[in-house]
């Protein structure tokens, strides 16, 4: 599903990489279907909190000002805290930008 | 009990990581009996703030930039604070996210 | 005195163990005589702030993630500040939670 | 485009230099066609959030005082948050001011 | 006048050891003479400032964990800020609890 | 412009040196002319935020208690934030006083 | 003019340290007369914001608990901030404590 996106999106946004700490996400659709099958409408779906990650920064610096490394990297799929993150709107297509500090977790 | 709970979980349960100091943790379900065996209503077991660690991050990291590992793991019976935590829901079933150092204590 | 108060605490109670730098405590019985022996009402006694210290934590991590012990220890009689700290109940018994840094002193 | 911008500006701000970990930045002009072509009204337009560094400061320091270079460099196309920013004019021309941790990302 | 004070104080006061930065005072009585000798009724003197250290606490903790100790000691009399501290009262007579620094000056 | 600056004020301005990161400046006059040479009412011409640096403290401490310099000297154009700074009065000129993070650039 | 506040003052003033980095000052008292000798009433003189430090504190301590001096003296002429401070009375005396970092310059 990662590349699929990737291909999807402008060059402009293959050529963006987030700073430091920050995380670039697209949210995964809302699934509209239950799982025997039936369509639900758009409102009884809730707000996603599954993203996967497009572009992730270089890290923070540490006291000595080294650059540590991210946890997540592009492709993974993660949990997003409810509330929080900046929307960003990419020919059309809406993303959100973390600080990997908010996110809450990775899907293995 | 914790085996039981992750079993009727789903994968994506499974594939969970919290990330850096991020807990996932299932609250004990009340218990609906008194000590003399007599049901009862649900109104009267007020809040439970007893929860089992389902999944635990890798921790936070130190001045240098590495990760200090956290004290619970999963399966420790830990106790939650009355506030706070996030709520998530998988398959159906409620979880909580706390941040390890809001936790209040752990149960050997 | 804290011995009794342990043995009269539930196992649960026994296998509790606070995070990083929180402390247990149980407040002392408020005397309800005067120095002459005359019952007091409950009214005239205020709120208790000493507290027999049940379990204590493992300590804070310091900048290099090492865990630096705690000052008071189990069976320490301690002063509370009037407000704060996080009450728990075990086996209808009030206990209450604070962080050591909010206690105010240690009687010897 | 960004030679073009440092041309038309005057003497003034090429001799200009932020200070520790502050960026000038131009915004990038909003298009006023569609992808088909058709010129649009401003109002329909939105906040520009691309732009172009101007000059970048010479970083914050670090716990010993030294000073550790920023990210971004004078040409970079950055994103910049949706507020914050300090408005500059010069020679009837607007500029901003931002610290770099506040940009979201750069665009290479 | 010191000496004094503590022997008038209970046997639960000579054990108090305040935790860490903690400093346990007792106010010097204000006085109700002006200096010409005549008797001032109580309202015109004012709160007063001056304590006596009756004990102090085994300092905070460095960054690496070590207990700084303090720089004021039992029996030194200080400048207290006007608000601020903790009312202590044992055995009927009022102490306080500043934080050290939160003392303005020691008078040697 | 920043030597005859000093002729004018006072010996008392001359001795005068800022503590640690503060940094004092003087106003540079608005011109109220334009490039035309029409002279402008004074309301038009807004607040000036360019200012020279008249007298720089020695720096702040790092951790381990050492002066680390200031970028900014005696005579540096600098851009002063639109808020913020204390204005100092000496022989009738206003001068203000900044933190020298608090000053968005210089002008080299 | 040093000297005479000090000989003036009490033994109480002469024993008084302040503690870590706290400044005891007192202010400069206002001239009442213009450069021209005409004296002035008392309102349009403004607050006094120069003040001579009578005393100073040994200094805050480093990351390590060491004591770092502080850069003011005894006999230094300072530039106070408009706000803050703590007054103190001495003898009917007033004086203020500042906190160095508050304190905007010295004159030299």
């Amino acid at each position: 599903m990662f590349l699929t996106a990737v291909r999807r999106s402008s060059n402009v946004l293959k050529s963006f990489k987030p700073l430091y700490d920050r995380v670039l996400v697209e949210r995964v659709a809302a699934e509209t279907k239950t799982k025997g099958g039936i369509m639900l409408p758009e409102k009884s779906q809730g707000k996603v909190l599954e993203a996967t990650v497009v572009s992730a920064g270089t890290g923070l610096r540490n006291e000595k000002g080294e650059l540590v490394a991210l946890t997540v990297k592009p492709g993974d799929r993660v949990l997003l805290p409810e509330y929080g993150g900046t929307k960003v709107i990419v020919e059309d297509k809406e993303y959100s930008i973390f600080r990997e500090s908010d996110l809450l977790g990775v899907f293995h």
